[in-house]
């Protein structure tokens, strides 16, 4: 390997975001030790060539990667400082502050102390779902502190660049307020609709469209680690949750003035175009062309030959199932001057098209 | 056709929904006559087939179909009313209460009139966008009233069969609830959240995932056509929100105790799993396998094969796009017991497969 040298290395707590880290440190040339409170978890991990789960000589290791559930990673990091002199020691925790916080309060000297969290995304826990390319191309930020010693900064930001990951560096509390904004809150917004349906009778959700289940979808993930995570974040968390009750307050305010909710609803429309889109771009508008798919194998493969016979570039998908009968429609974003070509050609071809016309 | 004569037909208004219920009932083999205050609308409707621009004979008219803004719904109806004095007239409009209620407050007999809102769900505008498919398997409700009479309600029965909808019956102020409760509020709180944005740093987005795109989506549609939704039906949309901001205020207050703010993202879970998956079941936990596609013509089409070739049906799938590279993953769900041998087939060809494993 080129770069700085972190082997041997070693991994506490082998999920999916620490096998993932193992495994693509194994795949640089990194000897990984790999360690877990349950120790079938590390054995998974190693089974499947993350490591070994053998000891390490604790002066030696110069590298331990902390990934263990948010509450358990300040005792873990203090730990690991204690036990392995010369090692820097990093997290991949989603929340930075806090554990920092606690971290400053033990008293030890946290030179070779600094954070990160890699912005894998993904829904899936535990050894077996790891993977060494979870974070190739993903965001990982790096949260240096105030008496982070340098060389370990370096190492860190070594760290992801053999995951493959785009390296962000801010600071602890600037992370949190950031990740408040762009993860915790929408998550926090998305429980709170989902909750709601719980109330609603079966009959109306029924009339229930595309929309309530995309604002609802992240609701469905696992609410002991979210508990966790909104928890070490709940400063940050807890201002945003404020102003959004400013914003709904304003919203109730509005109902009865026709220009006002037009504001709110503009200002919506607003945000959804400062999100990036894909490749770094601000959002594109698309031409959707929608074709009706039998639910069947097959069906989908036969109808990308046909759109790949059209010579016609996919910029995204979706599958909208019908609710009761065993039909799909596959709706297509292509270029907006394409969609007509692909819509004649796929008639053609025999398929049913529904729509073919830009998106608002 | 069989069942009922609707022939001729008037469509008042010539968007999306107006001139695809034109298509359909042209197909059906009903004589249509299109009608817009913008009279190209009309024009362009007919070119494409929709029907005729002329002017019907008005006491032979048999059905009217009011397909204008929310705002301007009611005196429409009721102008059609005493112009068609033999027809049934309905409308489309996505809110029932307040039209009845300014209907009723004309002194005017509405035992021929009966509402209905089809659920298209689509977020493309005008004539140009129409087709006869758009109804097909959609839910469409119709709202009898207390004084509609009994042929009315069967002709406005006919006319969501004869555009291959799913019929749904219930009352105005029923239907507005439900569709508070399904529609409006998931669609002020994706439009809260996306509002927000406009104030974070583009730094802070950033660090965006698919989460934050998914809530933030249907925020990108029309605000003049969401204000006035929502204004016609502010009653009980403003329920919905002061309920929202009830459980806000508890999940304020719960910030602090472990116990109960679990109990409010676990409430999150259930909701989205009192939402009716695809074919009308349950939500199903898919596996995902999740592999990587150049973005280029061609690729999905190679993929597709080669998925066909393994034999295992795709439930659904979703492209997630790299934000700065020309790469993207393509997540395919299967069955659970399809994933581990759909990842070795892909694997053999040549395909980089990043994860297979269930969703949580």
């Amino acid at each position: 390997m080129n770069g700085r040298e972190l082997s041997p290395a070693l991994v506490i707590g082998a999920g999916l975001v620490g096998a993932s880290v193992a495994h693509a440190l194994t795949r640089a040339g990194v000897q990984v030790h790999l360690q877990d409170k349950a120790s079938s978890h590390a054995q998974v991990a190693a089974s499947r060539g993350a490591g070994t789960t053998a000891a390490p000589e604790p002066s030696q290791v110069r590298l331990v990667v902390v990934a263990v559930p948010p509450a358990s990673l300040a005792k873990v990091i203090a730990k690991a400082l204690n036990t392995y002199p010369n090692a820097t020691i990093t997290d991949v925790g989603s929340v930075k502050g806090t554990v920092l916080a606690d971290l400053r309060a033990t008293g030890l000297d946290l030179a070779r102390y600094v954070g990160s969290h890699p912005m894998a995304g993904s829904q899936r826990v535990g050894p077996l779902t790891a993977t060494p390319d979870l974070f190739v191309d993903r965001t990982w930020v790096v949260t240096p502190h105030d008496t982070s010693a340098a060389h370990a900064v370096l190492d860190v930001n070594e760290l992801a660049k053999l995951c493959g990951a785009r390296l962000v560096s801010m600071g602890a509390a600037h992370h949190d307020e950031a990740v408040a904004q762009v993860s915790h809150l929408p998550h926090l917004v998305s429980v709170l609709v989902a909750g709601r349906l719980t109330e609603v009778p079966a009959e109306h959700l029924r009339l229930a469209g595309q929309g309530l289940r995309d604002v609802t979808r992240i609701a469905g993930s696992d609410p002991q680690l979210w508990r966790q995570i909104i928890s070490a974040n709940s400063a940050a968390v807890r201002q945003e949750l404020a102003q959004l009750r400013d914003d709904l307050d304003g919203l109730l305010a509005s109902m009865d003035a026709a220009a006002d909710l037009t504001g709110v609803l503009q200002r919506g429309l607003d945000g959804t175009r400062a999100l990036p889109g894909k490749h770094g771009l601000s959002a594109v508008s698309y031409a959707h062309v929608v074709v009706e798919i039998p639910d069947a194998p097959g069906a989908l493969g036969r109808l990308f030959r046909d759109i790949e016979a059209a010579g016609v570039n996919v910029e995204d998908l979706r599958i909208e199932h019908d609710l009761e009968a065993e039909r799909g429609w596959l709706s297509v974003q292509v270029a907006p001057d394409r969609a007509a070509d692909l819509a004649a050609v796929l008639t053609t071809a025999g398929w049913t098209v529904r729509d073919h016309e830009p998106q608002l």
